[in-house]
């Protein structure tokens, strides 16, 4: 279905889950936007507001099976599909539809990482050598030029703003890096377990998928490409009640000679000019209410007491600047929108 | 100070309160509105995001004492300020600056019932006949030539928006109308109270204010008026513990002779062609969640197995349609602007 | 297995879902009462604590399927099986067994009612009249002599230790009776659903099953007994974003020449030796976090500002004075132990 | 006013915050123990009820002022007043009373570093000398002696339980360990905050006292000790959304020839006979919500994915193993009771 005027005509696969709901809600208020396919296996037939009531108020089109959707005239697919479903759906996409995919199946360049992290072989190696990874802070042309955007995980993108800078201008020891995540529950999607039932989440507080979480290889192989060799990294999230947010606290070994301050003048100067990326004032502290349903990511830098080291702080919504606002960030780059367009919603606090 | 181009310059006394906050959430993506007067006495000289760091991305004029507004250019006046010091500060306002008052100071006509409720004799009772209650969807005509705008509370007009039309058409019995009131903690305000505190809400629940909270008489003054004559309410308010939200369930008797889908017809029919309220399909149950963030407010109507009676819902956000976001829409009506001009946000959820 | 010394042998049925976690919380504390047999047929082979890791410190049998359970020697079983399964089974235990039935399918007396409500003929009507109905405070004797106890439903435990007093001594108009439910999300067990994941209750708020709740049979069924005619009550449930907690707020309209003070003096000699139920003292509003995790249900009553009417609050906590504390409080009766064995906890406040 | 039987008498200064509640909440169900005298100066002529409406089945005396108090007959007084403000107190009681303090004044044994961190010179330097550090299991010997006990912080306890045996026995680097740790509101006190009202900590998370946190000396201290030189330790709180928990999250590296199943083996052997201190089973997880209300503290082990390093997991409630339960505990040793006396209390779950 074409969209009218001067809008783009978007069509998003797999609409059922908070990403897609996130998408619609932030597309609703893009002015060169126009939502004209829906697809959700399991909803099929339905209003998304069946789905998700609080999308009531919006006129769009029903829920389809994904086998049932019309490419013609789309120009640009949203893909929340479920991990390991992604890449032989995208593959039998029309070649001239852009695609931003919001799964982690193109993030990993290595097909070898992927099949030891994903435990299958990748199903679309040609299309994942084609795939930009969408931190668009950071391939801002590469995306503006692409066909398949691979947005970046939620960790992930709170992690790489932060470290990116620091580890390419060589500022902390790259080999001695601590990331510890929390999470509000959201970033577990809407998928139905018992771990992520109201009465184990509310009241409690844990870590999760220690040492083995599938973010860990994404963070590692952006930072491997900027330090220039293979880096790891101690990366261990927790799950905290709350919808939505993410907050890591980052444990670093300056790099000899280097001072604190030298690591908050590099991020203050690298995102000086960027919309959605901040360094808080010395004596603020990031908080996850501060960027909660904004496209905002907040960075601060503190002094360690012990002696060589510094403790660094990332916030942002995980829905957002996470996963939807960042794929709206970058559909605003592959078509020349202005970058804020559609994302210029402040902050929801309390 | 004045706006540029083709916006009116708003000033905000009292900005350091969550409608404050959340008045500057909402105007800051409303494209013919700047904010160029910010005052909070207590906070003055501060930029606002030193005490709300989440529109720190915003460039908002710092915080500035009451004394000290420099009302030349100025169009209008948000008040923001306590219950009982709004009267003489409007009174002292220059007369050709609209105001628009978020208190409850102008809200009851009847000076007598004023002092009754609020413990003192009103002291600007000449600004008080001017008031226009400001009940958008009720109220339009008068709005829109009004220089002071009396913000109707947040459970007052979720009780109105739902009852004002079954009353005026005489669909339930107006003098057995029961209402159970439940609220999430940013309808106290930001102000420091032990009840308040985290450790004191979450996990809890309770009613307060029982039979005695002042939201009562402003919801019976507005019912009185629809049924020509005067009425009591039961109203009574709980405490969940959520940020914001706020859903009434109301007991009401049908009259004689009607039916639970008459008063579904009814409010379907008075609401058709509004844009922020509306009746959920049949089967389907308002949520608090349906509208946080966002300025909608949401109605459902159930019949009762008790025979003769039905089940009411209505469900706002109290910081958006509750206040501020209607106090916007107040400023649409009252300058000309389309009604929903900056109040496009859907709900976040989750 | 038997239990050793003065201890009587316990053996819980469906001791994998929310209530029979508790069972054991607060059995661990008897000193009457030795947990013998675990039943838990899709967790079997596990120690209960690979369930309930906050029960690990305890030594307990593992949980084995319920087919395989050995009843030699054991004193009583609770049975916290799914409503609609327990029938069958409860008929297949040793005669000289004693039952305490936490799930529905005793608790109503009359077979169509229970057919219409649960949607089957029920399947062991001979085992449902020897069933006496476990609202320990207004069935102590039948208790004390019975061999099958069918305990309460959590909201109607509250509802009931507060009408049931009113309607008897005829305080109150019996056909005017308004009950506005809120409880935490454990009252809906820990099965799984979408609607009660974390993101789906969080910070929100909405009323369910409207006119349509399992409880209100069951309240209607004895405030009719105590009114000695057929009563329908309103009841409708809402779900609060809280784990544990349950609070109804009852409107009444009292009997002719009865005052508010007649409902107060009335339920406070009611319940003036009674150890579990409190009417909070004037002024005092009663909260669910005043009774969280214990065995106490308290009790408000408030005048109405509405002419004749009163504003009735009780609460309690949905898994404890609404399903396992009493379900000990009738074994404590059963089996000759002061009543209040095993169930001294004080609230867990905050 | 002295106890009757074999019970002791027990008075409580500063019953008014959340650790005095706690301690009543415990004590109500020691067998030998009775609360004869309870001090709040704020809240004086009350009953605690008033103040703590949770604790209203309680018969316990009224508060009085501090220096009301009549210590004539009883045994040992609990001190929960503000830091800063107990060491005069303490100094001016009888001394044959037994004294155990919550509050952080005689925890710190080098009154410089008291005075560097509270921010004045110790005003009872005498007794600091002669208070013992009231980690129960690790100084057991030396509390059943003494007059003074200075209870841990509540991180202090979490982190000294599993830091010191790994410390001691030289199997980690103690130049080289980061804590993260993540608390519920509750540590913050009942003390009226902005910062901690409900709206400002739900939906949030955030760090605070990042390199500053009065605790940090307080590991370091007791991490000396056992190290046998000063060490210095990364400590960073951060507040999470719920009521009660707190969980450490901490980073550290191996000694050389060390493998993680040594920290595994060494935790295990030493707190084999421990009631409270408990190591999770391999793939399982330590969570707030497994010691919610109860005296336990569970520590877990994992490997990290970085070379010689390792992640370790210690969680407890603040309110329970990390202030008041272990106060009855240190009671109980002082007293020659059972340890597990009055704490054999289950986790509150859900």
């Amino acid at each position: 279905m074409t969209a009218k005027g001067d809008k783009i005509s978007i069509g998003i696969l797999g609409a059922s889950g908070y990403t897609g709901a996130d998408l619609v809600r932030l597309l609703a208020t893009h002015p060169n936007a126009e939502i004209t396919l829906l697809t959700a296996n399991t909803q099929a037939g339905k209003p998304l507001a069946a789905v998700y009531p609080h999308l009531g108020g919006l006129d769009l089109p029903d829920l389809i099976r994904g086998e049932e959707a019309d490419w013609e005239g789309v120009d640009v697919a949203f893909c929340g599909l479920p991990h390991g479903t992604t890449q032989e759906i995208i593959a039998g996409l029309p070649e001239r539809l852009k695609v931003i995919d919001l799964s982690a199946d193109f993030r990993l360049t290595d097909t070898g990482t992927y099949a030891q992290w994903y435990g299958h072989a990748h199903r679309a190696p040609e299309l994942q050598t084609q795939a930009v990874y969408g931190l668009t802070e950071h391939r801002r042309d590469a995306i503006s030029g692409a066909r398949l955007v691979a947005c970046p995980g939620c960790y992930p993108t709170a992690a790489l703003l932060l470290l990116l800078p620091l580890v390419a201008e060589g500022l902390i020891e790259a080999d001695d890096i601590i990331i510890d995540a929390k999470s509000g529950a959201s970033g577990a999607g809407r998928s139905v377990k018992e771990s992520m039932l109201f009465c184990e989440v509310a009241e409690g507080l844990h870590p999760y998928a220690v040492a083995g979480h599938r973010h860990a290889p994404e963070i590692e192989q952006e930072l491997s490409g900027a330090a220039g060799r293979p880096l790891l990294v101690n990366f261990t999230p927790h799950l905290v009640p709350a919808n939505r947010g993410e907050l890591l606290t980052t444990y670093v070994r300056l790099a000899p000679g280097r001072r604190v301050e030298d690591l908050r003048r590099a991020l203050d100067a690298r995102y000086a000019d960027e919309p959605f990326v901040r360094l808080v004032p010395e004596g603020a502290v990031p908080a996850t209410r501060h960027v909660r349903g904004s496209n905002f990511c907040l960075l601060g830098v503190f002094a360690d007491r012990l002696p060589g080291r510094a403790i660094l702080v990332s916030t942002l919504d995980n829905l957002v600047k996470g996963s939807s606002g960042q794929a709206i960030q970058n559909m605003n780059v592959m078509f020349g929108f202005p970058e804020t367009t559609g994302l210029e919603q402040q902050p929801l606090f309390p």
